[in-house]
């Protein structure tokens, strides 16, 4: 069931962030303050997979502080196609250059209880090694990480980013 | 590496959002000022699965305006060990009682570049039905869905929520 949203309103808001609150009725009359954050750009990213190992890179993420093996990932540009901004994430952070086709593996809704964000997800099949990163500070290192130490790497907490669980557990189902 | 933060202050903070500024210091010694959102508590999932099929409720989401299956979820209140608070979750959802074990299955970061949210996913063997669920407004349907079917339903977008694909595919993996 729908619940009805009665009015919203702004609680703060820059560039990047917009939290508002919302005056939500429930089917048996309730009512709710709820917040809703919005977020500014939706997310791309891409799982490279070649001989069974995907490009992975190991990075602190200062707002959890934990570090985590997680796929090139980013905010796709105002008017950007998601795929290219995927593979634009991934040249830039691993220095890797996907080969076309850049197949949609994966729409997700990271946190949709609170958050607006989406993640699209693409993978493809071989990649071509063009240099350094540009965006060297993202990463701690790039590595070709074999697929079937996923569930091993989620289990010591050495994976925790969600849409990169979900782009990879989806890969492995047979 | 690591980000070095040099400082950091309030945006704005309620009893269930807190955003922030960091000044955010990277190894190049650029600085970006970067946005934290931190978020009350953390939440707890349960994927109930028996004869293959799994314990799923099909729900509105009014932040995003879409609609999916997910697996019942919510907050950990204060001091509640994250297993109990994912039981209780799933049942006040479904109206099914999980049976012990309830067996850990993943820990999750929602958005670690944005939010500190954590996601604590259980997984159960067997429940049993206690009658309607409390909290009704969560859902429109609760349905035993066949594992089997979770990939095409992901490729449809009926299901969206990160945490639940990460679940969901967690578990398919032979």
């Amino acid at each position: 069931m729908r619940w009805k949203v009665n009015s919203e309103r702004t609680l703060y808001r820059d560039q990047w962030v917009h939290v508002a609150s919302a005056d939500v009725e429930l089917p048996d009359g309730r009512h709710l303050d709820h917040r809703i954050i919005r977020t500014a750009a939706p997310g791309a990213g891409l799982a490279i997979i070649t001989d069974a190992r995907v490009l992975l890179i190991w990075r602190h993420r200062f707002i959890t502080d934990t570090w985590g093996w997680e796929i090139p990932q980013g905010s796709i540009r105002n008017g950007e196609d998601p795929a290219i901004a995927a593979a634009r994430e991934a040249e830039e952070e691993t220095g890797w250059r996907a080969q076309a086709p850049i197949i949609p593996l994966l729409y997700t809704q990271p946190s949709p209880g609170l958050l607006t964000s989406e993640h699209h997800i693409y993978t493809a099949k071989d990649a071509e090694y063009i240099g350094c990163p540009k965006d060297q500070h993202e990463s701690q290192k790039v590595a070709w990480v074999p697929l079937a130490d996923v569930p091993q790497l989620i289990a010591k907490r050495d994976i925790v980013a969600g849409s990169t669980i979900a782009a990879l557990c989806l890969l492995m189902i047979p």
